[in-house]
């Protein structure tokens, strides 16, 4: 992605002085934007979860059984709900620290909604197929673009200058750090799907659950 | 939930001058996101309410009898209305007390937004199921879920050190008093599915009531 | 709705200094919220523009057979969108000459944001049954619910005192005749419905092409 | 549209001081409204995206062909995502530059925003019927009326003298311009559909690109 080079351009058109303002809400209607597009993907989610049909229903224990049968779904929607978060928290904290955003910035951190946008679909995927690999391949492959993505618009943002002042370059090389530490485990995951699925599955779990709530053990939480 | 002894090692990350305007849009983009999930999750309710079949209704009688006929799923759906807007302004009002965030108490507000997408998942059961038990503890499960992560992330923001300097020790007591009597309320009301799933779903809209819009009889109002 | 009477209550729990601020952010939160609803609802109503059967279509001329079907339903999205156009500029202005807000009013308008949230069901109602009234009588009941809660939130701001200081009695009577005009106007386009359904829509559906944007004859822009 | 006549009956109604406050906000609500219908319709283009029927597949290979056969849907996924992409940039620095609204001004993105959420309708539709013209005419009169409210928007704002002051005329008239010129594209592009609608989606899709991310060969970047 040549984002550098065909910057000049936009830069010429718009030197007339409102460019500061016009690029300093720019952030703030992209956090909106995302905002919006999260809270949607988050709660399309759960439309995985379908309500048991009411005539295959005949009791209390008919009802319990057909709960059962959803926990896998559920834990499903867990993991993607976690997915979800860590990336919002992600694109949260590269948004806070932008003195102002250009269109190639927009651009990049629209192609990061549009992935995340997918992940519904992945999710339901690998919902219904849980057994296949090609499902857990797919939803990997999305994670993957969603990581690849952020790791452009970090760079993008430092190439074009757009950072607040005050950050280091030991923070500016920690985030690009934790990206790519990441993305390493959630392919690490994914190979172990050569075992089973499962596998998989129960090591991105465990790895979301260690970075969201656990001890943090092993260091990992410095990634 | 032992989330105070990990917190060292993210302060020293961001020990760097830019973590206080970190924290502070934290809070915005929380309240931006919860405000969205919110939206949503009231919105996606009302797809419970189906408009009946075409080919089923023949003349004026027969749209009205099926109107009749989703008389109670509309009072699950001002029933689940009232709890998520009590929710809101709760989780609003704990918001409103935060001087900043921190990566703690955003997953913990995470989590309490995942319990919220739930919601209309469990509304759309005991809507479709309201005789049965099993539903209606479903949905008290929900609520207690929803109950309980509150609790916690008002606790983790008084031990974070995160709230408004000016907030009084009898304003932090009453917030979690609030908390732990709404949750007793809700509890004893599903209790009352021993006898019948209609007292427990009457107890419960009666206490919302008083708590929304009635005279406050019984000093309910203080919690 | 006796809400004064109460208020004292309210306030008393929350004379600590820190009421100010939370009912300052309380506007921004609410009109954040109503916007994530208004969305919602905007986009949802097209979810009943049920794009044609594949197997249905053979050929270019029964796809535009079968878009040429669909066309009332466009007629009576239009009409919905406008409706909500309309009660979101008109919650809009409210909640703009707001100094702060209170939970009384909080809740007023979470009922106002529970009926625009049916919205989306009165308008596939009348859309799938067109020609009965019952459907008709349904989407103004609706409407008129929008109205009276509208009146409600208005009468409340104004007896709490949370109105901006420099809002004149002239304007403060002004909206409450405009909302009063306007609700007679749909008032009597649903009587229509005594002659044919398709009388009321097109009256409404002219009141509200003239307050949106025709030549404003007769006066009526001044409602 | 004759927009600018009836703007006095409004002004004289607001004269009274508060008008100022109101229409900064105004831009505010808007921008947050457009941000949650634009969220939502590029959310709710994925629903398009339908995970394969669980019966219909026996092995990883099933699911593998399955997926194969979603591609052109992912295209045009892709491609509506773009489009709604541009004209988000589009809006929001219309938005952007304007120092406050009016009800007018108003009353236009609304209708822009109605245009936005027919857009996964007219998505779907092309999905479903790619070999049709019909499908893809009515993709591309839903971008022409995007093209011509945005227009009408920002001569609404020039006229009604709602832009900020520093804002000088070519940046207005580039503004114009770029609307025209991308609506000649898409207009060119639509064309091209007397040979066949791959060829229409081709150009629409390469056009876009460059205008996106693309060396932005021929000074197309431009309009």
């Amino acid at each position: 992605m040549q984002l550098a080079g065909c910057n000049t351009g936009v830069k010429d058109r718009n030197r007339v002085g409102t460019y500061n303002q016009f690029a300093g809400r720019s952030v703030e209607r992209l956090a909106a934007l995302s905002d919006g597009v999260f809270a949607v993907a988050m709660t399309l989610l759960v439309l995985d979860l379908k309500v048991p049909a009411a005539d295959a229903v005949q009791g209390e224990h008919d009802l319990w059984q057909a709960l059962v049968v959803l926990a896998p779904r559920l834990l499903i929607y867990f993991m993607s709900f976690m997915t979800l978060g860590i990336f919002w928290i992600g694109q949260q904290t590269q948004l806070n620290h932008l003195a102002r955003s250009d269109r190639d910035l927009s651009w990049i951190h629209l192609a990061f909604l549009c992935a995340i946008t997918l992940t519904p679909f992945s999710t339901s995927l690998m919902a219904e197929f849980i057994v296949f690999r090609v499902a857990l391949v797919a939803y990997w492959l999305n994670v993957l673009v969603l990581g690849i993505i952020m790791y452009a618009a970090w760079r993008c943002s430092v190439r074009h200058g757009l950072l607040r002042p005050e950050l280091t370059a030991a923070l500016v090389a920690a985030m690009e750090r934790r990206i790519v530490l990441a993305q390493m485990l959630y392919g690490f995951g994914a190979l172990l799907c050569v075992f089973s699925p499962y596998w998989s599955i129960g090591f991105i779990i465990a790895c979301q659950l260690n970075y969201v709530i656990a001890p943090r053990i092993l260091g990992l939480d410095r990634l």
